[in-house]
């Protein structure tokens, strides 16, 4: 089998141009509310969904036009946007860029770009334009997701349920958590996986998949999810440890993949042998909510009645102070987006936020007992037109081994 | 077999309350040289190193005292660091702080730091403060690896060695890269690997192994290192991709490792059947490359004498426009630091440092052609009293298979 370089370059996927020109266009319309006179655009996720292309580079997006200056590499960002583009030596070319002046409002994106690239860019500009933040106008045109879009999670999502339908050939007692997780990736990556699980923010890292057994579960740390758990070690302190699964215990699964870029975000619960009557009873409560957000939840509903719904069944039961969490390490959403990042709208909270068509977020009611561990389950969904739907194949049971 | 949460807890490495001394030691001197009264450290990987821990929060050190003001978790940042700590729900109540009032000069790592938590930052200073940039001094400190940061590294750069020993029993014409990828990540993990390759900046990121075969190594892209490739999607869009491996081709691959938040970064060169007589030279001019600068490189000489150096003996074999990518695309370094992230410093270039007692890099010399692939090699290297030192055990032969 001959392959040349043009050929390899060919079978890449690439974001349909109309999907590139329709997002500008939203972002445009916002711009023009906002009376932002141009945006800078330099994270490279937001370049990604705005350009087709994470070459490096920038992108500047007037009420009319939008053209990528690309640093590197150029040859291949030719290939992957449909967008016009400039060769750029690097962010010190702004200042050729000729409708710059005109520009008294500036949106950047305040929330990821670093002090020292933003002084650089100030520079450029000398003092007269305003600077806005327009991470939130990008952040809600990201969260209402394309066809095209639910096409690359609906295969994230195929290939979670997949792996997570492996788990109880594989899972024995006297396994590691961290040998479970090794060969957790093992198969999503052999499976296509294209790789990592991006969390958008400052010091936000997520791990693909966590393995979590017994009192490990129990174990707090910084992570912004209700199931902390150790880790491997202080450096990379939450989730799969080195601890030896064992009978009796519950087992926590969670497990992500990125397709083109698009992620999911999946978690069943597994156990050898006996479950403690805590734990069992915690499992329903977690479906009891998902059940009640599958009829409750639909495009129009404020994500807070959700959040307080769920709470409400929560609070029915006396477990709050074990929900999301445990005591004052609860995290305080049921649900967050997915797609791009892993940390996307909508998240299903105490927040203005509206469900609307066309969203997608992994809802995840999880229980908390320091001495005994976590339960709990993790589903991903789209919301559609009266209603949302189930994004993946496996059922949400508890998994008795 | 019982184990509790205390077990386990005590069960987890902890950075050395000596290390911890040290380098705040080190931080303040510097602190005093440059005049700045107060440090703001909030970068994951910084906090880690000077507190040992990677909970969040953030650490205020002054020229005489240090404390880590916990936000999640503080049971946990108690175990994890020796510090002074102060327990708090967040950035805001940094105001609360007694001895803000007298700083006049503030340090932050303004390389990371987002301009929105920035803002936030200057609202509590109110205009009184001058804010400088102390990032360079922390890459700096963090640039000398103690003992025990040593020790970490060799495990990491052990288990590198002992995965890249098993590619010639795993690598088969018609696998995939990403088949040979997926099973070099499973080894890893199941020996031990922590986790991440960590990679400092905006948009900075890592994976933490390549698996690049024939044309593939001559595709270009946007990524800060020699092998840049296709990747698996546009939105991860360097290094392994679904390219199938064929005979007479070569197939490099590059694998890091990570323990206790160390990582090491080596790469070997295979082939099954023949290489093209191009590559063969230019794999040899790489390991002329690694002999002069196993015999120059010391303590006390200047990165930039050793780049030049290695630059001639490319240009001698009239491979410059190959050498470190290729063409306008090459990178202008031929090594970088290794520690807690992967582009620590020192960087063999055309810059000002010298190379010091303790500093740990990898040198990686490799060759582009855009129609046959890649080839090279990748060591770690610790600098010692009168030279260098290897840190890995695997010879660097092109291996035959």
């Amino acid at each position: 089998m001959e392959i040349n370089r043009k050929a390899l370059f060919e079978s890449f996927p690439r974001v349909p141009e109309e999907e590139i020109k329709k997002r500008l266009l939203a972002l445009q319309e916002r711009l023009k509310e906002k009376e932002v006179d141009l945006a800078l655009i330099l994270q490279n996720v937001d370049l990604f969904y705005l350009t087709g292309s994470l070459q490096r580079g920038f992108l500047l997006v007037s009420k009319e036009e939008a053209t990528f200056f690309v640093q590197r590499d150029y040859e291949r960002a030719q290939w992957e946007s449909p967008l016009p583009l400039k060769k750029v030596e690097g962010l010190s070319e702004l200042k050729k860029v000729p409708f710059l002046e005109k520009a008294k409002r500036v949106g950047l994106e305040f929330d990821v770009l670093p002090l020292g690239m933003f002084l650089r860019i100030k520079e450029v500009f000398k003092k007269e334009a305003d600077f806005v933040d327009v991470s939130s106008d990008i952040l809600y045109l990201r969260s209402i997701k394309s066809p095209y879009e639910l096409e690359q999670i609906r295969e994230a999502v195929r290939i979670t349920s997949e792996v997570l339908s492996l788990v109880p050939e594989l899972l024995k007692p006297g396994l590691t958590e961290v040998e479970l997780d090794a060969r957790l990736q093992y198969e999503g990556r052999r499976r296509g996986n294209h790789g990592w699980l991006r969390m958008r923010g400052f010091n936000q890292e997520m791990c693909p998949v966590a393995v979590v057994s017994g009192i490990n579960g129990g174990i707090p740390s910084y992570v912004d999810g209700p199931i902390k758990a150790l880790g491997t070690c202080p450096a990379i302190g939450f989730g799969t440890s080195f601890k030896v699964i064992q009978r009796n215990e519950p087992i926590i699964v969670d497990y992500g993949v990125c397709i083109n870029g698009y992620v999911s975000d999946e978690t069943r619960s597994y156990v050898i042998g006996n479950l403690h009557p805590k734990l069992e009873k915690a499992y329903e409560v977690s479906l009891e909510v998902i059940q009640l957000m599958e009829k409750e939840a639909k495009p129009g509903v404020p994500v807070k009645n959700l959040y307080e719904m769920a709470l409400e069944i929560v609070r029915a039961h006396d477990l709050e102070g074990n929900f999301m969490g445990f005591g004052e390490n609860r995290v305080k959403f049921i649900a967050h987006g997915i797609g791009l990042e892993i940390n996307e709208w909508p998240i299903i909270a105490e927040r203005k936020e509206i469900l609307r068509e066309g969203m997608t977020f992994a809802l995840e009611p999880k229980f908390v007992f320091p001495d005994l561990g976590a339960i709990g389950v993790e589903l991903d969904y789209v919301v559609q037109k009266g209603g949302i739907s189930r994004l993946g194949s496996l059922p949400p049971h508890l998994f008795y081994l």
